[in-house]
This record gives structure tokens, sequence and C-alpha cells, in this order.
């Protein structure tokens, strides 16, 4: 009998006739698609992977090798079946994948060199005399090792069959089938204040867990300039930070290794991005100079470490790799920010605004990028704001602000207890456009304010504010005010990063117009509304449709580098074509900030086609 | 005023006018010739070693950077001195060296990548904001490193100048220039009972200091057959055989640096020649299956460790490497033995014989290698023979032996206690010429003895023998014998060799005239009298003339390739090439054995132009 086989990889389809019941893993390697099958067709390595319509009823294997979900879309192993029928095959296509970065969606071709291989044992003989090494070196897949890996080997010389791990020529490990189930990897974005594991599948690219923490160097100060302090006020202090940071590391590793039944062993290669000091203070290299003038990192480059050198448990014969910083104030998460959103992928412009503490803005193009760092302070992420807080529960973190009222949400629908960032955008921008507060950041004289406003109002201490939630709404048992003072507070964040995008487009000599896109990365970047951001003059106002929010952009462009080993020569490109301007010192720059620091005159232009 | 200066470099010679007193270095420089300067002329890294004619006085520098004799010499700092009157300068062959492999001096290229710079620091500024480690690399020589060497940097990075050692474009070590005197580096000749270990100087190639000392592994048995028995048979057996060697090794190593003012940290590199059970027991690897048939080692290739893969107390960034072995008994060290003599360097054939317990036997040209091993016995070391011992004070260690008497010396002239491999040598040969023993290894009949052999003539228990010392000339206080016993086992070691030879001979399908050259190696094979080996047919007698005593042919190879990394591609290229002939089974071999174990007819050959 002759059946049709539909075959789908990506674009290409083929159409085979098959006569006879040929097993479907042969029918795909014959028509030059690419479906890996490290145990040679067997059923046991769980590689040759293809959705099957109609799905045929599953192997005992197959329960072992593949995941539920994938069992229940219609996935088998090719290698168990043979075509018995009509059928369509998809398989995937080899080597990418989806990440996402905010709301962005960024596909990552999967080499990053890690494999594992199944490979059965000829027997020895006087006519074959060849060492057990050379036996899988002769496999053709590596041909060196270290002592570790041979002595895994020789305690399996008597198996005929064991599963090698290798990285590109280098065998990293032996063992049985039942003790190397995957060959995985972990991404972290190491916050200041959060730090960020991703545990993924190095062959398939597939995420298969996720933790985050509080950095635990919080314990010596929230900020990095209490940190360094404390570090160098004590004995082996720079070593101490390291420490904190790198046993919760391995806690959450672990943590994260049972859950997917795996080990810290079974973790071969792990991709930090993170700040020049945070990224200092991982490797345990004292970060002082970054702190004062003129600002030296000991380390700006990508490197490649053990992951014994700064102490972490995974596998002793696997790699780590640090993201390369640009400077001391612009660090490797910008550098997986440009890598996540492809910065320098056009022959215009493209701009990144990672808003946090620090504003770090990027403009980049295919050969050049310009990159700064500015002061924003801790506005957006509720700091130094009479009721501000981070985005946690009961924040408000949105608000509709007319003339006469306002809407709100907050998070978790709890009883409002304090803004997050967001919330003070929209409640800025909204209170611009309503007339309460005016282009140069004051208060409306109270006469002037709409009723609803007005009634709001009140001066303590002789600074005005307004009552947005009484007692009875909030749930602190107090009412909650915005005032005159966190308006400053707002327009000194916006107004640096405005000042660092005008100095950018100043040196690359362009405008508006040259900018294709406009990414907002950081902690807050997915939640603030855009239009708001322009409203406030934080972003230009004729970039608001070019704007997309890829808020986890460095946790991105950390996975992408794990997946993929070949972004680190792009990232080394990054930073090999970035100018940095240093703009602690530049009297260009202190201009600008002050110009920027007043709002827009929105009143005139759009307050009309309001609600309000 | 104009001077002749005359500058020689191997086979290179330039004169060259130099007017006003211009620096040495300079002159050197621009004439082409390869001087190295890490320093840039600054009188600090002593590399810029010339041998001036007439040597001008030595300057305060000069007394800390060279070596006293070199100073005798006339070897000057090029870059110290400058140009004053006429003369000559001699600079060395950059990168070569001879070394000395028994009476063969056989010359060794330097490359093996490492060493030492010496880099000023540029003063960071808010100008020049690059990381400190960005500062050395930008320097061109490297570009990769580890956390140590950057935690060593940041301690640095307030001085001005510092030493940087790297390994091609890895950056090992930084220091001070107190701190990092030299690029050291150590080989081993791991034999089953003594260990060799030189060390070198990386860059100047020179021989620095050799200790030698028992192999401790003798603790748990002599031969390597019993050490393998006590190793299996106890627990954690392969580890504790490591731990005895490597613990030698280190507090043999710690000497060596402390004879040379240096650390053990100042040895980056190492490489161990030895037979595959030494190698094995080196690194910790069970080497069982290599003493049952079929004879399967774990690993027999080339590789490189890490120094702590076995334990090695050298800087932790070096790195070491084994010399690959042929197959179970054709080890490291004879590959080792190739390297030293340059076995494939012809388009006939040279040979290869190890003389030991193990004969291990490689013709090769270019293109081809055989090998094989044979059982000799202990015979050349001193065992199984009746007065047999190790060549130490007393041993007897050469014989003229006539038909009226003999002469004999001893090592360190002391009163004869028994007789070493050489000594056994010439008793046999000397004795077979002179009519007392017949070529089919038995004594003459006592009548037909001549006057003053049958006087030392006797037979207890049915076993002849003669008295070759009497109780007063033994440093015994009894006779010493040589039996008909002592004879048999001269038989089968040289019956094994020979054998051996000759299934090679017939493998490659040549006769002696296709062989070039002849080396013997191995611990005696130094000492023993080369026409004697062919006299009792050990070595075919038409290839007397051709034959080279190149003895520590191991030790040289090991130190060559420590010296010349690129020697593991000619040793992998020599492993590739042989073609290993198994003869534990060989029916071939058990004929040509028994064939061989007679002596060559050599009474009506030659006796009548002997001394006796
Ligand atoms: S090829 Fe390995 S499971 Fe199918
Ligand atoms: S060049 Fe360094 S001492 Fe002369």
């Amino acid at each position: 009998m002759e059946f049709e086989v539909e075959l789908i990889q990506g674009e290409r389809k083929e159409t085979k006739n098959v006569s006879g019941s040929l097993p479907l893993l042969k029918v795909i390697q014959e028509s030059g698609l690419e479906l890996d099958s490290y145990c040679g067709g067997k059923g046991t390595c769980g590689k040759c992977k293809a959705l099957i319509k109609p799905a045929p009823s599953p192997k005992a294997r197959e329960r072992n090798l593949l995941e539920n979900s994938e069992l229940e879309e219609g996935i088998r192993l090719a290698c168990l079946h043979t075509v018995e029928e009509d059928l369509t095959v998809e398989i995937e296509k080899g080597g990418e994948i989806s990440i996402l970065a905010g709301e962005e969606e960024v596909s990552c071709e999967i080499d990053n060199g890690w494999n594992r291989y199944i490979y059965d044992f000829e027997e020895p003989s006087l006519e074959d005399q060849r060492s057990y090494l050379r036996r899988i070196f002769d496999r053709g897949d590596m041909e060196e090792t270290s002592l570790s890996a041979i002595k895994q080997l020789e305690k399996r010389r008597e198996e005929n069959e064991i599963v090698a791990v290798g990285k590109d020529e280098y065998l990293a490990r032996i063992g049985s089938q039942e003790e190397i189930l995957r060959a995985a990897g972990a991404a972290v974005d190491i916050g200041t204040t959060t730090v960020v594991v991703y545990l993924l599948d190095l062959e398939s690219g597939r995420e298969l867990a996720v933790d985050s923490f509080y950095n635990p160097q919080k314990e010596l100060g929230a900020d990095v300039i209490s940190r360094i302090q404390a570090a160098r006020d004590q004995k082996d202090g720079w070593r101490k930070l390291q420490r904190m940071l790198v046993e919760k590391l391995n806690s959450s590793l672990a943590g994260l290794a049972e859950k997917m039944d795996l080990e810290t062993d079974d973790i071969y290669r792990m991709v930090f991005a993170g700040n020049t000091i945070m990224l200092h203070s991982f490797l345990g290299l004292n970060s002082e100079d970054i702190a004062n003038s003129p600002f030296i990192p000991t380390i700006c480059d990508q490197q490649k470490f053990s992951p014994s050198d700064p102490g972490l448990d995974i596998n002793p014969q696997g790699e780590i790799e640090i993201l390369p910083s640009i400077s001391g104030y612009v660090g490797g998460d910008i550098v997986a920010d440009m890598l996540a959103v492809d910065l320098a992928d056009t022959e215009n412009y493209n701009l990144l605004v990672d808003i946090g503490t620090n504003g770090e803005v990027a403009l980049g193009k295919s050969d050049k990028i310009y990159a700064c760092s500015v002061a924003a302070g801790p506005s957006f992420e509720g700091g130094n704001i009479s009721e501000g807080m981070a985005a946690m529960p009961g924040a408000a973190d949105s608000f509709e602000v007319r003339k006469d009222g306002f809407d709100y949400t907050t998070i978790d629908a709890q009883k409002p207890v304090g803004i997050c960032g967001s919330g003070l955008l929209d409640l800025t921008a909204g209170l611009l456009k309503a007339g309460v507060v005016t282009a140069s950041g004051s208060f409306q004289d109270k006469e002037k304010l709409p009723d609803f406003w007005r009634r709001r109002y009140e001066r303590k201490n002789d600074i005005a504010r307004l009552k947005l939630f009484t007692e009875d709404e909030s749930g602190r048992e107090r009412p909650l005010f915005f005032t005159q003072k966190d308006v400053r507070q707002m327009q000194l964040a916006k107004g640096a990063i405005r000042a660092g995008i005008e100095i950018l487009m100043d040196r690359a000599e362009i405008g508006t117009q040259q900018i294709d896109e406009v990414y907002l990365v950081g902690g807050f970047a997915n939640y603030l509304d855009k239009r708001h951001a322009c409203e406030v003059g934080m972003i230009p106002e004729k970039l608001e449709d070019r704007i997309y929010q890829a808020g986890n952009g460095a946790g991105a462009g950390a996975r992408m580098m794990l997946l993929n080993e070949n972004l680190a020569d792009k990232a080394a490109d990054y930073k090999e074509k970035t100018e940095y301007l240093e703009l602690s010192t530049s009297t260009e720059f202190q201009q600008e900030f002050t110009d920027r620091m007043s709002f827009p005159k929105l009143e005139n232009k759009k307050i009309e086609t309001g609600t309000g």
C-alpha cells in the first residue's frame, strides 16, 4: 500500500508517497529535513519529536520521554512509529525559539554548543584494543576532555550504552540514561533589588522554570553606593558581598533543578546580566573605583569563567559568561537589552531607554551606538515620593484624571496604600492636562483650579498638596496626598531622562524623524502608559507611536545569549561600536537637564479633547 | 664618529655602521634580527640578552637580571648599552635549544605559548575610562582570563608597572616584578622504579634543576602487576596509588622551585611521560583492564588537564599534558623516545629499542611505524639473576673476558657486591667468545674449558656455575657466581627483544639494509656495550655501527614537548601512524622467540681476533 505523508518544517513543505510501513524517522531524514536522533532511532534519546496528525496512540517509552502536554498536542517520537495511513507531520524548525521581552517576542537561534549523545560501546577485543576514551572520541563528536569525565567513563566501561554530554568538541560528562535527562542552563538578571533566574533546556531552548528573589545584598544597603561603602569598610567585604549573592543563587538553582527532577550537575551553562556594579559584586570584585571619578571598572568585557570561579554549584565542567558592560554606569543589563531589542538593526536609529534610578539611554544604528547614563532618582520606584511605593499589592498603578474627578486602579484591587511609578506618571500627566499642574511644575493657584481639585487642595507647612484618597478610601487609615514636592521629583526624573535622549540625538546629529523605534525597558517600563510618558515630556512626543515596551529586556537578552553563544560576539560588537558619553561633568547636559525640567504646554493643545 | 657593529644570529650575519652612541637594542632591532624586549628597553625584563665583544662592564641591573656565568661569558642586556666602539654582537637564535638524550643532542624549538610581559598602566581619566583589564588586553598580547587573574589585577590597579604571565591569548597571572621572576615548567618521566623531574625555564628553554626519586608506589609492589592487585584490593585503591605519587611530586616540585628562588606558582606547564600503566596511576585511573586480555586502557591519547585534576600544586591557571600512549604496553615513554630520536624522519626505517622488563620495539619511517612490546624479564635490571643488582655502587658494570682471565670495573670502584645489566651483557658476550658458553647457551663441558675457566667452574645442586669473585675479592664476604641459570635468563631477555625486532622487520617486509639508525633507550641503554649487544644476538649484528645510545629518551622527549607544545601534534601523528602488533597471543612470535634464544655462533668467527 502507498500512503501520503505531508512533511512540514518551518516554511518547508514536502509530500512523500510511502509504500509499506516505513519508520517515520526514516521518511523524514530521507526527505532532507533536519531532525535530531542521537540514539540512532532506538527510542531512547527523546530527540526525534514530531507533531503527527492523526496522532497514533503513544507508546510506553513516549510516556517516559515526552511531557504530558506534548503527548496531548500530538507530539510523538518519529522513530517509534511507522507509516500506516496518510499523515501530516510537523517538525520544529531546528534550533530556533521565541523569547518574550515585555510585549516584544524575539526569535533566538539555539547554538550554545551543548549536546547530549547516546553511544553504544563496541566490545573490546585483541583486534580492537582502542582505549575506552578513544571509543567515544571515534564517534566524531568530541576530542578533548577532563579527568573527571574520564573517571566517569571508567565507572561505566562495562556498560554498553552511555550518555555523553559535550560542549562543542569538549566531553564534559558521562553517565547513564537515567542520570542524564537534560542539558540545562540558567540565565540570570542580577538587579540591584531583584534577581531573576531562568532555567532553560540548552538543547530545545524551552524554558523549564523561573525563580526570582530579592538581591540578598540589600542587607548591606538598598542602593549600590551604600553597599560599596559597607563592603569597603569591612574585612573581606567584597568577598562577603559576593557570597551573599552566590549562596542565594546556589539555593535558587538547586530549587529550580529539583522542581524539574534534575540535579545541579545537569546545569552546564549560565549567563549573567546586570549593571556593572552588580556584575563586579557577583564576581567578588572591588567596585569602589566605579563609584568615584573617573569611574573605572575592573572589568567591562564579556568574559567566560569556570563555575568554580565565583563558587557556583553547577556542573564543574560547565561555563559561565557575563555580558559585557559599556562603562561603569551602562552595564551588562543594557547590553542585554540591546541584544533583546536588536538595537543596531537599522540604517536609521533605534532608541533604548532604561528607566530606573539610573536612567540609561542608548541610540544605535548598524554601525554606531551612543550611550549615556543619567541620574533619574528613585521616583519611578516610589522613592522620594510622599506616598511612593514599589509595584506591590495596594499600589495605585494607574490614574485617569479629569477636571472633575479621577478614576484609578490598584494592584490586586486592594484599597490604595501608596502610588507606584506608573500611577505617578499617569497622575502627573493627568494633572497637567487638567490644568491642576502648570508647565513650570507648580500647582495652579487654588482659585484657578477646577472645582473638584480645589476641594482636594490644601497647604501644609507651606507646601501645596492634593488629597487623593480620604482616610476611608485609603488602606492606611489616613488620607494619601500628592504634593508639590512630588511633582518636583517627577520633573527631576523625567527631565534627566529626556536630557539624556536629547544629548544623544545632538551627538548623533539627528532629529526624531531619524528614529525608527523606541524601546522602553526596565522594571516599570512594561506598566507605564506611553502616551503619558510623552505628555510629561520624558519621551519626545513625536515618537509616541514608535514606542515598544520591552520591560524585562535584560532577562530576555541573557536568555538569548544563554541559548546562542554567538551573541557574545554580537554583544562585544555592540560594546565596540558604542561611544559612551560621560555626562557627570558635562555642562551641556546640565543645561539640557535644566531646560527639560518643565513640562510641555499641554493645556492649550489637548485639554479640549480630554474627558474631564 | 662611526663604529662598525657586526651582528650575528645563527647563520645570519650583518655589519652595521653606527654613528653616534645609539642604544645597541635599537641597532639590533633595526637590522631586523629577532630579540625580545618585553619591557620596551627599560632594562627591567632581562630579555634582550646579547653576547658583546668586547664586553662593556656590567651595570647594576645586569647583575640582578643575569646569572654570573652569563656575565662572565660577556652576555649583557642590549638595551642598557650604547655603541661607543667597534663591536661584535651575538644573539641567540630565537627559540631553539639543545636537549641531551643519552649521547644524542637534539635541538628543540621553544614554542609553548607561555610568556611574561611587563606593562605600564596609563593613568585612568574621564577621557580614558577603559576598565583595568581592558588596559592590559589593549596591549594586544592577550584577550581572555580567569577570575583569579582579575583579582590579582585589582590588587595592583594603583601601581603603574605590572608583570603579566600569559599562555597564548590567555592571561594567567598578574603580579609585580619582584613576585614574578620566571615562567617555569616541569617535565616528568614517571618510571615504574624511578621518577625524574626536570625544571626548565619556559621562555629560554634553559634547564634550571633536576630531581629524581624512587617511585613511591613501590611500597605497593616493585612491578606494575602487584601494584594493580594492591590497588584493586583496597577501597579507593586507585586514588591511593595516585596520591602516593602526586604527593611526592608536589614535594619534589616545591624543592626544585625553592632551589631556584621560585614559588610553585611560577610553574605553569608540566608534561608527563611514562608507560601506560604509570600514566593511568598518575591520573588515578583503574588500570586493571590493561593488565588483563584484551589489555584495554582507559585513555591512550595525548590529553591536556588542569593541574588541579590530578592535584598538582603548581599555578592553578597552568596546564599539564600527558604524552599519548600507543597501547597498554607501548606507553607515553616510548612516544617520548620517538620524539627525542625523531624516529620517523627517514624514508627508510629507524629502529627504537627500549630495553627493560618490558622491551618495547618500534620500527618507523616517515609515514608508518610498527611497534610491539615483549616480555624481556627483569634480568637487565638485575632481577632473576643469582648475583644480579641495579646499577648501584659496587655493581660490576663491565667485563672484559679473555680465555685466560678477565678484567672488570665496578661502580664507584668498590669491591664487587653483584652484577648489573651492562656487566651481565659483557660477561655473557665474553664467555661466549671465550668458548665458555656455547651457542645453545650451555656451559662448555668442564674438560673442554680453557684452563682459567676450568679452575673457576663447579657444580652445585646439579647446576653449573663459575666463581667470578672469591670471598676475598667480593664485597660480600662470600664468593659471587655466574650460573647456568643466569645464562638462561639472559637468553630469554635478549631473545625476546630480538624476536620483537625480527617480527617488526617481517611485518615491514624489510631487511637490516633498510634500517638507517638504531636507537637504544631505557635506563641501562646508555651503559651497555653495543658490540656485546650484537654479539649476544640481541641486536642484529649488521646494525652494530648504526647504533646510537639515547638512554633517557623519555625524559628528553618530555622536556622537548614541555618547551614546544606543537610536539603534541607530532606525538599524536606518531600514534596515528603506528600499527601496534599484539604479540601475547602470536604463534609467529613464539616461534621467533624460541629460535632467537640461542646465541650466534661467535666462536668460529671472532674468537681468533680476541685478546684472550
Ligand atoms: S531518535 Fe532517539 S528517540 Fe527517536
Ligand atoms: S629590553 Fe627589557 S631588559 Fe632590555
